[in-house]
């Protein structure tokens, strides 16, 4: 079953929940803001990696459902606090909350979201009725990846000012603000599936490297994709100085003259052209190249995890996915 | 036993748990932005307020240690978001930590306290063995109190620009912003400690009572109270245009000039000599002793919750914190 076909069975199921858990919030400013991303779309990768999990464990889709509608709250608080620190006009194609909002506003949102993924944990966990061992440590799976995205976020600026950054503190940074995320998704629905700890902490280890090639594949298309497509101005990550795996490979191997063009771009407000030249120069160098293996070795290692469970359509998603996260477009 | 002695006494231990919760934090920056408003100080009566409410049904506070530092990081939160959105300079008589590390790190730190507070609650419901159903509702009613936080401060935002509020308005947007915090507070105690659903109730509208009159008396704090016990500029809720209930009463009550000087420095940056008239012709008009009267009112309420539980150190303290928190000069 492919990527887009499990997600088309699965999330509208996910889709009711998520306007349920918010629908009724007063005051309307709250609600609007704090739907206003989740209306906009997005593919529901994350809520759908839950619900994966959770069968290819031996569990059904339908007992992850709030888990999996939180775990894209999350997501999405994390993108509305995400392009207040970056003041990003543009999100899936839409304006930002703050645009529309205000930044106060865009903040509550953004909190109001975050408050809802634990109370949609707990009606999962109630309705279900899972016992206190197996609750605690759902809370503590989506506590913990919230903690480390909040970690990812502030590696994220601290690096923004180094010119000196290695591939590892990369991959740590990217581990903790993509990573996390997805090794929750991942972990959470395998727990709720009634999966044993050692395939609970084995797709967990799926989700991380999934999010780790994820992220490396976003970092690529935020240069050489097309902004109708990616809902935003491509090269905006070189002009706001973001440190992708990209920048990091090019800090460490252009020298002279193209070094000097790349700092000319680097979290400066360049010209359309000086950023086409760069990009094109680290096209021509070969490192989004070898970006691009990086992220299929990650996406290698997340299907390794998958080895040793029972062939399902659950399975040959989590199987798609981890090439579809690297073979995207979008 | 005072409320001071309550808090002498058990506050330590919690001081420890808040001090480890977030001592291995990496990046050194997120570690010290999110720990600077937790070393400042602050009263830590919502924590002993959990620690109370966990002995007074009979259960032993060391049980619910890391819930009632979970919950004063949750208010610890809620104040960096807050002073980023009134661009306050100062709290607890220090910089605010958007001041000192930016918006953005001001942003994560918040996020990174809301995230371990959901992780302090599974750490405590883990070690205390607590079954599934304890541990939903524990999450149930901390996650419901953090989204009405958001509600209570997007309410805030709002009424701010109306000149026509109800004290009905008003005390349901404190009641969202302050009274749903303080009443996890106590029902989150009351349930760790074994309390019956009647007990955890009945110490949940306590806790809420108490929360709004608290808010009343930091209103009214704001405009009477001395710079230096206050940590702030006393005014600056007038200027920054805060719908306190002092200035709802006044804008129902005042008429004529005294309106007009009322508008005069509301939302505006006004001059001290401007401040200081008005306040003394909000003090003149009986306005601020009327204010004083309705917190006495919530106080009571609270304090009529109490009746029933058996004698002990623990019910001394919620009964003199009822006087205490519209008492209190600081």
């Amino acid at each position: 079953m492919s990527v887009l076909e499990y997600v088309a069975k699965r999330s509208p199921a996910v889709e009711g929940v998520l306007r349920r858990l918010l629908s009724g919030t007063e005051p309307g400013e709250l609600r609007e803001a704090s739907l206003h991303l989740v209306k906009a779309g997005g593919k529901r990768l994350r809520p759908c990696l839950t619900l994966a999990c959770c069968e290819v464990v031996g569990g059904r889709a339908e007992g992850a459902l709030e888990t999996a509608a939180a775990l894209e709250l999350l997501h999405t608080f994390s993108l509305i606090h995400d392009d207040i620190m970056d003041h990003s006009p543009l999100r899936r194609g839409v304006r930002t909350v703050h645009r529309i909002w205000g930044e106060p506003m865009a903040i509550l949102a953004g909190d109001a979201l975050f408050a809802k993924v634990f109370e949609a944990l707990s009606l999962n966990a109630s309705r279900i009725g899972m016992d206190g061992r197996r609750t605690a440590e759902l809370f503590r799976l989506v506590s913990r990846a919230s903690f480390e995205l909040s970690q990812g976020q502030a590696l994220d600026l601290l690096l923004s000012r180094r010119l000196n950054l290695t591939e590892e503190e990369y991959v740590r940074m990217v581990s903790l603000k993509t990573g996390a995320l997805m090794r929750a998704c991942a972990s959470a629905g395998a727990l709720l599936g009634g999966g044993t700890p050692s395939q609970v902490r084995r797709l967990g280890r799926y989700g991380e490297n999934l999010g780790i090639a994820f992220q490396i594949q976003d970092d690529i298309l935020g240069l050489v994709g097309e902004k109708e497509e990616m809902g935003k101005p491509v090269g905006s990550d070189l002009r706001e100085g973001k440190r992708t795996l990209v920048v990091c490979l090019a800090l460490r191997r252009l020298r002279g003259e193209e070094r000097r063009k790349l700092l000319g771009v680097l979290g400066r407000p360049a010209g359309k052209g000086e950023v086409e030249e760069v990009v094109s120069l680290l096209v021509r160098r070969g490192i989004v190249e070898e970006a691009r293996k990086r992220a299929r070795e990650f996406s290698e290692r997340a299907r390794r995890e998958l080895g040793g469970f029972p062939r399902s359509e659950a399975l040959s998603f989590l199987e798609e996915l981890a090439d579809f996260v690297i073979e995207r477009r979008v």
